[in-house]
């Protein structure tokens, strides 16, 4: 096997990346494109017998045992099993888009359907890793340890003009002499995307001894005014490896972004990002726990919030956030280092913010559009993030307006006396017996009930409508032979389960005041779903796509939110539900920088539109407040059933 | 005067440059370059009178006053006096080289002799200060803080693809609010050049309310192993306006970097650290008393020093430093910012070191290559840096090879018994009356003696040694009849300074040990210039230049330096004293982006050379263990005049 060093290394080029890797002659063919960063299919592990890792040889000779998984034909049109494949001679390796990681962890985002989430992008995440096996110095090639480094990734790997954090510089000495000279660097994209003639600059954040590649993880995190969500990513695989959730221990300080800002403005603001910071701190033990990932292979963390929120955590005051004429401290926040903030990962991981793209429509939206893909249809969308605020964009790949409905954050469970995020216990399903007005209700995880999440209000209330145990106006009906409804400390109210149902002990009810609570909020989307239609000269009806993003459990009945007025009245087949938005956007734009490179276009386009000021709004808010809406027209088919259902009113019922 | 707004703007070209500003008509032209950073000299600040601030007017009209300082001829050319005149069209103006700022400054430095300090390069400072005046944001112009400033940058500067510090965003909100929407913001430079067609990529690192243009201060630094030199620069006027030296705290731990890498073996990193922090925080408190500039104010620290010193600096454990073969952690150091390494700076200032290139080769030596200006010359020099450490180049513009000489701390006063570094009371002239060896000796600020300095060794050994108080040995002749002559506790001295006449109280002396430390010094000094020149087949005497830095006082006589075989023994002229020039290089670069990019490549040109292992150095160094030399015809006009001396000897010597 004795070979001239000189004719040793041979260069693969992989398409569609334009990737090039130098490998020594005889090298695997699926190692040459891990240890390039191209991300193929192996479901098998390269034990050649899944026959994922196709791929098409168009220059070049490499030397490929045949197995089964390749036909005659694709054997004759050059397709080979790149784990089956030595290389041979300089080549130019295609992958075609079925070996490419991306479409695996596309159908799974799709849930069925891929209108709905953001398609075409490669799977290129921000963070990089590269293992480098460096020439230990002698007295005639003395370079610094860091030239040395940066040598060796432009031999192997082509990376030059690197920006390098001075931590690098610090740990390098002892990680190259720990690990005889063979270390993993980890590289990040942070900068916008130059010229199409240039290179992006990558920036060499941590560099670690020997290889670490198999460890390779980042965090999407959505930080809600109620909520924090996150996720553990396996950048290797594209696969979320673990979850976590809690309330925003903000709560204790104000339920909307107003009164945090109220709070900031009395000198709370550390206060604010200090409890922020140990919700998220929670989560991530959590996530590390679940998973068994060490906190040092972490090595990115993507944050979607909005503007308020981020603000907050990133201490730049958000007191003007409150004042005409709303001003945001900044649009694209440049990037920060997570561990002074307090966030309890390692010192080389920086915080990545969405575009905070106006006072009321921050970074959850930027990554909601793009998770969903709005930037890349021509469909004309309705999107619509159901959180503490409330905020809705309308548009398609060519222009957006967006705003704010203040909607408050019922649909979290916020200011309803029973009240939960969507978490295990919580009732989500419910249905009414008509004739004797019993109900019956699913928890989230089929335990005992707990309390009421938002997709469960939506479903009681438009339970409670059909059934006339409230009326339109959102009043019970007091003349029910019935022991659910009752009057309690805080007027009427329906008992959804009995104390020794339940795992609070007591019962669990919903009141008037929830039902005007969440009357209230649906009002506000729905207004200003119609103020910003009719702003563009269309009116909801002229919807093309509706997608509902929210901190919802997965049951949300879209049908039961248009009964109570608060989703269009238009067919339902043009309805998504996606789930947590602004999570799914930080999640694939940590899989893909040109994601990223598009949350920053939308950012441009995104038109704001104020609603706080807007007189169309108030009109259309007030026509609003009722089940399903003042003006029946605008919900026919709800105005339809309601018609048929009261003809069919149980007996029970005296009067209507 | 009221006037279209349209057509109230006039965008005026500076050459050579080509900056561009936007201003109002009627604008003062002078004013309009000041905006733009294009440093015009105007001594007598604007009244018309100094005519130093000449500048030709290539296109576009101006409204101008003439005064007596322009003649006829300049008139007729299109010379206008900038502080006279007023923009009424767009313009194109040319800067003559006189009316630049960067010819004040190099005339200051050259010290009559522009051959020996870098030339040519333009006054652009790495730190640069803009001025703007911003629309304050409303209802339908509700634009981000940032992203307002930004576009007020680029609207009046042309200023763009900026990157953002995170700190600005976090002071701009108030910043813009207390000064109703006028700030002044700081760039700085910190990248590499990029290909000849790209912009650079300014760092926007501070923003300050209203107008602080005028208060623009960067300071330089030498970090010697001895001592610490500081220079306070005003980047408005290029000017140095307060300097300050102290020794280096470190020295309580050890004499040279070896036994400070050996401190640092133990454990002693951080404690070095913090004590060269401490001095350096002294110095530039002594600079900031003197000048009365506010701290805030600095808005730039470039240090220079060896590799030992700034990787103890930053941090960076210089034990790999010692150990073959000898590889420091980088040659190039990131950007670091000042505040965290403890140095009391406000908290946007970044420390910008010099390539470190090699172990023994630091960035002392190449801020000195750069100020000499060793790079823009064919002519062959040899740059000399006596120190602690005693670092050579041999080179031009074409190539360079570098040495380290391990001279040890004599020239600085180290290791020598009444020695100390050059500041007042330091005996630096010396003179001897042949008659009856009585001294005659000079001190820096004419005070009382306190101790002796580099320069004053020198001259002191050259002195003894031709009239014959010492051999060509250096050991003392003892037959002599002057009380001068002792014995002491550490051997033979000779009485400087009785304890009368000085401010110790006690008499300065020169032992045979010290000027055994100066003997062993100046050899290594000599044998490494012999050892580098003919590594590139050459000797001494080829040398067409030599350039000579180091922390000696402003009295250092080139000709007691041959005397004692220090320097090579050629023509006297080829000879300049350039003081310290790693801090000359430090200032120069401060002043000059193009400067720092030479830095960056002579860094990358020149080529290192171990001596520790070379048998040619060794052979060398035992010849050179003699004064002047043991090869006599290395130095001919020594000999020559020594012999000379030797026939009029003085009747008191017995024997010689």
């Amino acid at each position: 096997m004795k070979k001239d060093s000189a004719h040793n290394k041979a260069k693969v080029h992989f398409e569609p990346g334009n990737v090039d890797i130098v490998v020594e002659r005889g090298a695997n063919l699926l190692q040459a494109a891990i240890d390039a960063s191209v991300h193929i299919t192996a479901s098998c592990g390269g034990a050649g017998v899944c026959g994922t890792c196709k791929v098409l040889i168009k220059a070049g000779e490499v030397e490929s045992t045949r197995t089964e998984k390749l036909s005659d034909q694709e054997w004759e049109q050059g397709l080979r099993q790149a784990c089956q494949s030595k290389v041979l001679s300089d080549l130019t390796v295609h992958v075609p888009v079925e070996s490419r990681l991306e479409k695996a962890v596309l159908t799974r985002e799709a849930k069925g359907t891929q209108e709905t989430v953001a398609t075409g992008w490669g799977f290129n995440p921000l963070l990089s890793k590269y293992y480098v096996e460096l020439p230990p110095p002698t007295l005639e090639d003395n370079a610094s340890d860091l030239s040395r480094l940066l040598r060796g990734l432009k031999q192997r790997y082509r990376l030059s003009n690197m920006t390098v954090d001075f931590e690098v510089v610090k740990k390098l000495p002892q990680a190259l002499r720990d690990s005889d000279w063979k270390v993993t660097v980890t590289t990040l994209v942070t900068a916008v995307k130059p010229k199409a003639t240039d290179l992006r600059r990558p920036r060499l954040i941590n560099v670690e001894p020997r290889d670490t590649r198999g460890k390779h993880y980042s965090l999407a995190i959505d930080i809600g005014t109620t909520t924090v969500s996150g996720q553990l990513l396996d950048l290797n695989h594209g696969q979320v490896i673990a979850e976590g959730i809690d309330y925003n221990g903000q709560i204790s300080y104000g339920q909307d972004v107003i009164s945090r800002i109220a709070y900031c403005q009395k000198g709370g603001c550390p206060k604010l990002q200090e409890v922020v910071v140990a919700t998220i701190n929670g989560i991530i033990r959590q996530m590390l726990d679940e998973s068994g990932v060490n906190v040092q292979h972490i090595g990115h963390l993507a944050v979607a919030g909005n503007t308020t929120m981020m603000q907050i955590l990133l201490g730049l005051d958000p007191k003007y956030i409150r004042l005409a004429p709303y001003t945001p401290a900044a649009t694209f926040i440049p990037p920060v280092k997570a561990a002074p903030l307090g966030i309890e990962l390692g010192e080389h991981v920086y915080l990545f913010t969405f575009p905070l793209m106006a006072s009321y429509i921050g970074g959850d939206i930027n990554a909601g559009v793009i998770g969903a893909g709005v930037h890349q249809r021509k469909t004309l969308t309705y999107y619509i993030d159901i959180g503490t605020n409330g905020e809705i964009v309308v548009g398609n790949s060519d222009w957006m307006v967006a705003a704010a409905c203040s909607a408050g954050p019922a649909f979290e469970g916020g200011g309803i006396k029973h009240g939960m995020v969507a978490t295990s216990g919580a009732i989500e399903d419910f249905d009414i017996n008509p004739s004797n007005l019993e109900p019956v209700i699913g928890t989230i995880g089929g335990e005992k009930p707990k309390g009421i999440c938002g997709s469960g209000l939506i479903n009681i209330i438009a339970g409670l409508l059909e059934s006339g145990v409230i009326g339109q106006n959102g009043k019970f009906n007091t003349d029910l032979s019935t022991k659910r409804v009752r009057k309690g400390r805080e007027g009427h109210e329906y008992v959804l389960a009995w104390a020794a149902e339940t795992q609070t002990g007591k019962d669990i009810v919903i009141t008037e005041a929830d039902i005007d609570n969440l009357m209230r909020a649906k009002a506000a989307m729905y207004a200003g779903c119609q103020t910003l239609a009719s702003s563009v000269g269309m009116s909801c009806s002229d919807l093309e796509q509706v997608i509902i993003a929210g901190a919802f459990g997965s049951h949300l009945n879209i049908e039961k939110g248009i009964t109570i007025g608060l989703f269009p009245d238009i067919p339902r087949d043009r309805f998504t539900f996606i789930g947590n938005g602004s999570l799914l956007g930080a999640r694939l734009t940590s899989f893909s920088t040109d994601l990223l490179d598009d949350a920053r276009s939308v950012a441009r386009m995104i038109t704001n539109f104020e609603l706080s000021d807007n007189a169309d709004f108030m009109k259309n808010y007030v026509a609003a407040l009722f089940l399903p809406h003042t003006h029946a027209d605008e919900f026919p088919s709800v105005k339809e059933k309601l018609a048929k259902l009261q003809k069919n009113k149980p007996k029970q019922r005296t009067t209507v």
